[in-house]
């Protein structure tokens, strides 16, 4: 094989990221982690995790993330701030092409997570300015004012209701007529005077000038349109995986989302995916964890053995 | 269906039925945890952990354990001490046979775990204090020290070459004269200027005060004793599922452990598996969260649908 620059690269530094990197150092692997921002992923951005076991109280998901990263950092390893271009994995030698370089490493764990969807109406112009993906970031900004939340899934009505601590009215609107969120999620919201559902519901525009005044929305079933005086409007309806480096170089699924097999492999040798950005049936810290640890195991038999 | 008693029954308090509980709690299932001796499993005799991510100081199998039974009982999780006999799951309504009485269930979940094969040499004592099953969790505690890794399977030799990393020396003891594993890790190993192998040898005794101090091995050809002087001893001659009560009521491999399909179902409809007790490629308390969470959810699914 040519001289490579590490063993492993892991690219992506969530909990799935952070674990194979707990994993790999405390392996002595020639191990490096890359992440674009910083670590933690979207787990930063989570208010509370009360169903990652271990933590009886429950815990921010920005204290979690750092108990994570400082785990890994004082297991030896290194993290680099650097965002990936592109990959060439097909040879055994494979290059991670960044910025101003490329780096070799002989075993690669894809851990680039995935990232809110978005509605396409308009609120790139208002992000920052009444629209946003993250209760946790922006809530605080909302003391005593009206907000719309867009979804149906565990992750809206949580954040919903996380809303409620700021704003004196949420209006959660659902393009369907029931929430898929977990029942005690769903009977959470239904019973908080501050929640009022917006059944069979999309948005279709929003309104302002400096800054957002309104949502409209427009219900499926009538066809009936309304604007809701809001002065914040958050958005959960699904996520996309971070891929844009991937460029077909291993097999997704229909989504983007990348298929592994029971190792964490991916249909390339040597290359591995864990956490949200693989094909999984579930997306939490505890899949990512348990993900991770085995894609790392995977990733040392194959260098080993390569 | 029949009247059952709850939706859920899960079996086995380790962390993947805890984890199990946590989700299904959460989720407001009507579900019993059955734990035969004490919550915690496996992880009760761990000294020490610091590899599940989101303890940077790392923390005692026992406390880990301990905060995830609270987690769970504080979620409103009910734990029954009971040990199950046996299971006729052919059914809608699944019955769990318990020693005084039978109950009643639409979804099981199994996270029994698995047991390491063990010596019967008294190595009860030295658990935690020099003897490991899990070069992976253990390993990294043996920095410049004295091993003995006791075994002649892939297993074992990929663990002893793992141990390298770590210890100065690691004696092979094998009772065999030459080793069972692949071909390419025997060659690794005996290559290793760190492995000294030993032949013909079974392991005797275990010396000690309050920690391991050497390993007694008899050579079953010679019958000649001596002692190894010894900081770690690592057994790696095999591991059992814990399945007494299944009695082929679901398809396992040829060990014994569960087959399961991505999203943690057994053979059998609505009979989940996780953690330990499946046909997982590692076994670690990362990755039982990670099944026992996926298992919660396709449980969830399944009462939902039936």
């Amino acid at each position: 094989m040519a001289a490579v620059d590490y063993d492993l690269v892991i690219i992506g530094a969530g909990p799935a990221g952070l674990t194979a990197g707990i994993y790999a150092a405390r392996a002595r692997m020639n191990v490096l982690l890359l992440e674009k921002a910083v670590p933690g992923g979207q787990v930063l951005v989570t208010d509370w995790v009360e169903n990652y076991p271990g933590f009886p109280e429950g815990i921010s998901g920005y204290d979690l993330a750092e108990k994570m990263r400082v785990q890994a950092v004082d297991l030896g390893l290194k993290i680099d701030t650097s965002e990936v271009h592109s990959l060439n994995i097909s040879k055994d030698s494979k290059e991670i092409v960044l910025k101003d370089k490329s780096i070799f490493t002989k075993a690669l764990i894809i851990t680039s997570g995935a990232s809110p969807n978005t509605l396409h109406v308009g609120e790139d112009k208002f992000v920052g300015k009444g629209v946003s993906y993250c209760g946790t970031c922006d809530g605080p900004f909302f003391k005593e004012k009206t907000v719309v939340a867009v979804g149906g899934g565990d992750t809206a009505v949580q954040e919903a209701l996380f809303l409620t601590k700021f704003a004196k009215k949420v209006y959660l609107v659902h393009r369907r007529d029931e929430l898929r969120a977990t029942k005690i999620l769903q009977e959470r919201a239904l019973g908080n005077d501050k929640i009022e559902p917006v059944w069979d519901s999309i948005v279709t525009g929003l309104d302002g000038f400096f800054g957002l005044e309104g949502v409209k929305v427009k219900n499926v079933k009538t066809n009936e349109e309304k604007t809701i005086k809001a002065d914040g409007c958050f958005i959960w309806i699904g996520i996309l995986p971070n891929t844009s480096f991937l460029n077909d170089s291993v097999k997704t699924d229909e989504y983007g989302f990348i298929c592994v097999d029971e190792t964490m492999q991916t249909s390339v040798s040597g290359v591995y995916a864990a956490g949200d950005v693989r094909d999984t049936p579930l997306r939490q810290i505890a899949t990512a964890v348990g993900d991770a640890a085995i894609a790392t195991l995977s990733a040392e038999h194959f260098i080993e053995n390569n």
